[in-house]
């Protein structure tokens, strides 16, 4: 009888997954080449499917099983796997389940609508236009915070939507001590004299060339290419349809090869994180990446400890000399990694190296804190904003849209969401601190091309679970101490007061 | 109340036709490029998502809008749309209702188990593999046959699935006049001295090449760019998502330019069909092509009556020389437009001309008829077979895989579907006739690349009105009579007889 539920909820939660999968490959598809003229009926089919998901996360056949399953005698008679398993549907069910339906549906409304209007907005430099949208986006939140309650802080509930047992207190300390060694060296950075000549990366690098060079790049970090595929797109994303098929995109920018060189590896990083999810997690809810925060470890430690690392030029640098010999001819080793690693204050996140890039997180962590303890009111964000973008880098943004208006997240509701890309640069610094005690030569291994034990150490400590462990147990068990942000900071003062000679 | 009640049936099957476009798009994926690795998963998510839509058709949801938007004195009240979106849906459901659903699993998992042993049979030439198999796919289609009932002869019932309204009395009158006049021609074509010289078919022409020429001519055709795109498979297909989103697929043989280069035209027949179905039909059953026979039509159209005729080469063929000079420049348009309308008798139908084609057909026909009148036994079909193609085409397969064992449709139990292609080259003859009352000048639009007249005619006769229409319906109106195998008999007649100048 039991075994017999066990095996319905087992089937309830794949028919969820498959219509994710589906929902996935709709989304892969539209932005990789789908016609354009069947790109609105593909939208309706998109949110039909998804209605029908979210539907069944709060139905009466999901609240039977919750209720028949949960109990800590039937638990123990349940599989592992269908344990942690239902745990995620209960979480989602409460979660759902608070919030008022007719509210939610305006809510969905607002998100779509602000979405074009922040798009029309960004394009004016008017944040005026948004603003009345963010206000409302905002007061939902607030509401939802309250439906949901919290513990302490009450934006701790939205922290939790990206990154499960992050909170205020435990960001608020790592923040102050990053912040305080972090201004002082971006400050040092810019005024340094020893500066990397960039001028030779703007030269012209054919397509073809560029992902020739991605290619094997790919296929030596050990992406495994009958599990996946690269494409082109506008926004480069990596997406896990399931451990078989997790399909990378791409940009490329003919007069800066960084753009899709570094980007193609950060995705390489995402997808061998779904790719190596353990077979077993297939049609549940726990065959994808624990949180925001672990996945973009995972992705920054592709891209910056292995990618920009001078041991993995040292080995790959003549290679792609010989497929641009004419930009890179003249230009030894040591100019190309101090160019590739350059660091400067800059106004655009997304544009951001890893030495300024989580100033430019603390600012919107800063201000998002704010927001949801009422300390401070929407009109007030762009002076906020730019006062804290000169008081952190030193620059001082002079309009809306290379200021308050340049992310996309707020637009659709996701406040908490940018603490995560902080937290990915902090557990990739312990990831490679605790990796180094099991892999001394790392250095080597890059130099010899030889990158599967990285791969294998990363699979067994962080890829194979899935969403089995929450990203704080996983961080504590792989690198055997809680989250440390002092790793980050010794990598980045080691590594950017060498390249700038401070 | 009847509104809301036409609304929400509006809104059921929009969900049904949802689901269908998210599996047509993974069909297409899977067969262009998915990773190998992902496949398994990717053939469970089909399988949930094609049972879920089958649940629905035969749903007590699905029964209480046929019973409350059946009668006659509602369904005055119904748009026309969803008058004819119904009946399809009644007919869906009373054929599927009609099988016991036990029966019908055992079903599913004997075509699958078929299909590739099937496989096995052919690769290892052994029909006796395959015959237990094909013995009980027969007598469950007698069964169904049984349970949906029949009018005439049994096979009636089979047709109907493919072909609505062609009937076994119907065919076995076209058949034997076409018969009549094309036995003794294909003798005559295979005895004529004056054959046409194909060994300059076979030279190398870079795939890159056959795809920019292939591009030009499908841009000129008129398929439409912004609602398609063109991908390699293995077995190609045009797959319609919905109107704004219909792909064609295509696959190069450099030693063969034949190939890619009829395949895409014949594609992009189907394709334009489906890119020209009236938008208000999206969301609908009725949003495809009508039946097997007419979606062939256009193909057929298109390869045939365009891409093989001398004006079409008068307009492309200085272009074709361009994209291979090596190949083409000692050869005349004259050599060239013989060449690629070779005709001969062959033992593979899907390697066969247009001449020959419906003989293939024929021999199935005559096969399948007597298979579900009980007068000939599975155990005697290769034998049977083989007399046909002797008796029809003058040639005798030396093997079961060039014989019984070439077509994948049996092991899928299609049965009943073969005649569909016959029926494409007739219907196409006869559009062709009609067309000419309308466009007397067709030889010139096709050499002035004039095509917008010639497509414009077939949307608005044809394409536009989906599944609206049944097949001989739209083949009266368009063409005021009805089916009319003299038009093919009479092109083949001209065409092949100038051609091997008999």
């Amino acid at each position: 009888m039991l075994k017999e539920m066990e095996q319905q909820f087992l089937r309830y939660i794949k028919k969820m997954m498959s219509y994710n999968e589906a929902i996935q490959l709709m989304y892969w598809d539209m932005r990789t080449g789908a016609p354009k003229k069947g790109l609105e009926q593909r939208a309706e089919v998109v949110g039909i499917l998804s209605q029908e998901m979210f539907k069944m996360s709060i139905s009466e056949e999901m609240a039977a099983y919750i209720a028949k399953l949960s109990p800590s005698h039937v638990q123990t008679e349940l599989s592992a796997v269908v344990q942690c398993a239902l745990a995620e549907c209960r979480k989602e069910y409460e979660r759902n389940k608070k919030i008022p339906v007719e509210e939610y549906k305006e809510y969905v409304v607002l998100q779509s609508k602000a979405e074009s209007v922040w798009e029309e907005a960004k394009e004016k430099s008017d944040f005026a236009m948004f603003r009345p949208y963010l206000e409302r986006l905002v007061e939902f939140n607030q509401k939802f915070i309250e439906y949901w309650g919290y513990q302490g802080h009450p934006y701790n509930t939205l922290l939790d939507l990206y990154e499960p047992g992050i909170t205020v207190e435990l960001l608020d300390q790592v923040f102050a001590k990053l912040r305080e060694r972090m201004v002082p060296l971006v400050q040092a950075v810019a005024a340094a004299e020893h500066k990397p000549d960039t001028s030779f990366l703007f030269q012209k690098f054919p397509k073809e060339k560029q992902r020739a060079f991605s290619l094997e790049l790919l296929r030596e970090l050990g992406y495994d290419f009958s599990a996946g595929r690269l494409d082109e797109t506008v926004h480069p994303f990596a997406i896990g349809l399931n451990p078989g098929d997790v399909r990378i995109t791409t940009r490329y920018d003919e007069h800066d090869f960084r753009t899709a060189l570094f980007g193609t590896i950060h995705e390489c990083g995402h997808a061998i994180y779904e790719q190596n999810i353990a077979k077993e997690l297939v049609g549940t809810p726990l065959c994808t990446g624990t949180s925001m925060g672990i996945h973009e470890s995972q992705s920054l430690f592709y891209e910056n400890f292995i990618g920009r690392h001078y041991s993995y030029w040292k080995r790959h640098y003549p290679l792609l000399q010989k497929y641009a010999p004419e930009q890179f001819a003249s230009i030894t080793l040591d100019e190309f990694y101090r160019a590739v690693n350059e660091a400067k204050p800059s106004l655009i996140r997304i544009e951001a190296d890893e030495l300024t890039y989580s100033l430019h997180i603390m600012i919107r962590y800063e201000i998002e804190k704010e927001l949801f303890n009422g300390s401070v009111a929407v009109d007030d964000l762009p002076e906020l904003w730019n006062d804290k973008y000169e008081e952190y880098l030193g620059i001082r943004p002079d309009s809306d849209a290379s200021g308050i208006l340049q992310d996309v997240h707020w637009s659709g509701g996701s406040f908490g969401y940018f603490p995560s890309y902080a937290l990915g640069y902090m557990y990739a610094a312990q990831f490679k601190h605790a990796m180094l005690k099991d892999l001394p030569h790392f250095d080597d291994l890059l130099e010899k091309g030889d990158m599967l034990p990285i791969r294998s150490w990363l699979t067994e400590k962080v890829h194979c679970f899935g969403k089995t462990k929450k990203p704080l147990d996983i961080l504590q068990e792989a690198t055997g101490e809680e989250l440390n942000v002092d790793y980050l900071i010794q990598y980045l003062e080691d590594k950017y007061r060498a390249i700038y000679q401070l």
